[in-house]
């Protein structure tokens, strides 16, 4: 724990604000709960001076929700707009509900068209009317455009602010032109749109090019191909399309193929880092709780999954109490059969993973779908057969049933078959289907894992044992 | 099955090489292998001709290391200058060993510092020395100083090309400057540093913000204020610092404060996607394979985990050994024992899930530990009581045994309470510990509630139904 100042010092706390690694010090979260527990606005005022945007919005996930409403009446409506677009959901719709319509209004003209959209997305109707008529026309108009795109597409991602040029301008008149408009364009942009009579994008051109060639030149000898992104475009296609060529902007058009705004990469890498979120949670069973839920809404986000699998694990065990002859003559069945099912899981998981990261990657398709399965197939058998020489050896200490050792032995290689199998196909089917392979497929993998160690475990000995 | 068109039709190629996925469709891929077995080249050629470089990569992603020699010898230097470092690092390798130095020497030059730094790190010794001294002085100088730097730090991340200028400068000179200037400059730039007589960056003036500005105002005048990047700096916190501003470009320095270079945000992009690649795999006890592994790649990526999972599962195993008595005494002990095990090991994979993701934001620290797991109890209280309820009806339904449901519903609860405790604990107690929660947390938290699970049925089942 870092000792605090004797006394208020904005000098001091500017330097500490930020750890090591980058995030938020507890000591300096501490701070301000009590100037928050205090309602000492000054020192809220000296704490928050020189916080980045991005700074306060991750010391409000810090907060509780009452400090919250307090620290939000510090802020200006300058810092409040920029602020906003950075929040979390959850918290957001905390704060939004607070805040009166006429601040937000004001606020929200700071910004660019696809963050203020983001921001009303979120208001309740009623709110979001308020605040829409204290609107100027223009930024109102723009907004209700944007909201008109569904949602996670292009559309709503994209921000209408965009700089296009025809073809026949030089380098000095676009340069002029942009040092007389000023006003309507983007606060940064990084190319330059190409565009026909239609008002349809033929190429683009670096900023950075521009700046480094004579006034003289057509843009149309500078300008390269652009990827054009279509307004009902997949926000994840979109951001595929992003990563793969390493674009930093790239023009928007409607279904006419005319310019309607640009998406920017920095929109793109929170689209990336949230996909990758959903991913990983979904995996785990748990859909995205934020950071700021309540005990019911984690609740909420949990049980479903936990249901689930009490119904496949009771099925699993179903196929136990089909031999439970067999555990009555011989209780070390009960007691080895779980590892069986367990290895397999796990097996199981390690290749539903690897496919469902590789689908997600677009890596694996119908162009090597058989052969990626083919060596799963073959890396399961190789590791049961390993396993299997392992976990016979031990069953053979514990119990020194020769036979047993056998028994256990080819249920986990079957089971490892069953697990690859299973691991490499669901998630192929599931995408197939237009299923997110992410969602469902450990559900089904850790069933038939389950199922076949236990079946393949107790029958066998069954069969050969008893 | 897309029909293949009767002949060879580059126009038509052209158009249907990507899917309506943006992936590349199974009938091009196998066009390329066609032509590559019949070993011919024009045709190669031509399927290959208006492929992206990425889009190239991608390709050699989908083909065997035989198909891939073929098509290497087709390609230009130009071409595969750019599609080296598309390159996965498995396929990577194996098409540098294939390549002459003279040729790799070559394509290298046509690439930024970083990216010809990234391929040539791969090579092995001997390629490397015949490659740097095939290259012209200035090059190699950049690439050395560039591989001086650790892996994985900003040092090794960063191009060396930047645009810098000094305060007193005009948009005039500078623009002037840049038109003079041309060749030392980067290929392209977002931003250009304002620095000061000892080359230590004092803002940085966004390229579309100098391009709208008249020619007479002074940089300092533009400039805001950069966050700089130390060239030691760990890239994991680089694409940190990258995300939470919305960085486009940010400065690079040495240790004493000088710019040395800058990093743009398309490399941070593939870091970022990295980075939750690894977490994924890491979360599932797969170290990365790469798509091009080896079967016995695949085996060695995976069967430490299976191990260590064989291990905690015999672990597991033996707490059932220790109740055997009481399961010969009422078999349904073994027949529900999988289902608290299992149910557990799903809580608990929740709960580590959304910490360990929590960590990797900076969502979970010092500031809000106690609240976190405090709030992680109750859900595993509240969920494992509705599970109980459940599981007991069910329980009863089947076997008809009122203690044995309430053996069974208690169990469950507990089960739930050490999964939501252990879940979690343990990353933050890894992270405490500067190892990744990823790596290690799903063994133990499967083992704690395997444990738990067995243990809290079993002993129940002996002191209250026995």
């Amino acid at each position: 724990m870092r000792e605090a100042p004797a006394g208020p010092d904005p000098e001091h706390d500017e330097d500490e604000h930020l750890g090591e690694d980058y995030a938020l010090t507890a000591a300096f979260v501490e701070k301000v709960i009590d100037a928050a527990d205090a309602g000492d606005g000054e020192r809220l005022r000296d704490l928050l001076e020189d916080l980045h945007p991005a700074d306060i919005a991750d010391l409000m996930g810090f907060l509780t929700s009452e400090h919250r409403s307090v620290l939000v009446l510090w802020l200006s409506p300058h810092v409040l707009a920029e602020v906003l677009p950075e929040l979390d959901d959850s918290i957001r719709e905390q704060v939004l509900e607070r805040l009166p319509s006429g601040a937000l209004a004001e606020a929200l003209q700071e910004l660019d068209s696809d963050d203020a959209a983001a921001v009303v997305e979120e208001m309740e109707d009623d709110q979001r009317r308020a605040v829409l008529a204290a609107m100027p026309e223009q930024d109102r108009a723009a907004i209700e455009s944007s909201l008109g795109y569904e949602e996670d597409t292009a559309g709503r991602l994209m921000q209408r602010e965009v700089m296009a040029a025809p073809e026949f301008w030089s380098v000095g008149d676009t340069i002029d032109h942009l040092r007389a408009q000023g006003e309507d364009l983007p606060e940064l942009f990084f190319d330059i749109y190409v565009v026909d009579p239609q008002y349809r994008p033929v190429g683009g051109v670096a900023v950075s090019r521009l700046l480094r060639s004579a006034r003289e030149v057509k843009l149309s000898a500078l300008m390269e191909p652009v990827n054009e992104i279509e307004v009902h475009q997949d926000q994840e296609e979109v951001a595929y399309i992003f990563e793969k060529y390493h674009l930093i902007s790239a023009p928007v058009v409607d279904v006419g193929g005319r310019l309607v705004g640009q998406i920017t990469v920095d929109d793109i890498v929170n689209i990336i880092q949230e996909e990758n979120r959903e991913d990983i949670l979904r995996l785990a069973g748990v859909s995205d709780e934020g950071r700021d839920a309540s005990v019911m809404g984690v609740v909420r986000s949990r049980i479903p999954w936990l249901i689930i699998n009490l119904g496949t694990a009771v099925a699993a065990s179903l196929v136990i109490g089909a031999f439970a002859e067999e555990i009555e003559a011989l209780v070390a069945l009960a007691i080895l059969m779980p590892i069986v099912a367990s290895i397999g899981g796990n097996a199981g998981v390690q290749a539903m993973t690897v496919a469902v990261r590789s689908l997600a990657a677009r890596e694996l398709s119908a162009a090597n779908a058989v052969r990626i399965v083919r060596r799963e197939v073959v890396v399961g058998f190789l590791n049961g057969a390993a396993i299997a020489v392992l976990l016979a050896a031990i069953a053979a200490v514990w119990f020194g049933m020769p036979m047993l050792s056998l028994v256990i032995g080819l249920a986990v290689t079957i089971n490892l078959v069953a697990a690859a199998l299973a691991g490499a196909l669901i998630p192929m089917i599931l995408e197939r289907l237009d299923r997110d392979p992410a969602v469902a497929s450990p559900v089904f993998v850790t069933w038939i894992t389950d199922t076949v160690g236990f079946f393949t475990f107790l029958g066998l000995a069954g069969l050969i044992l008893l």
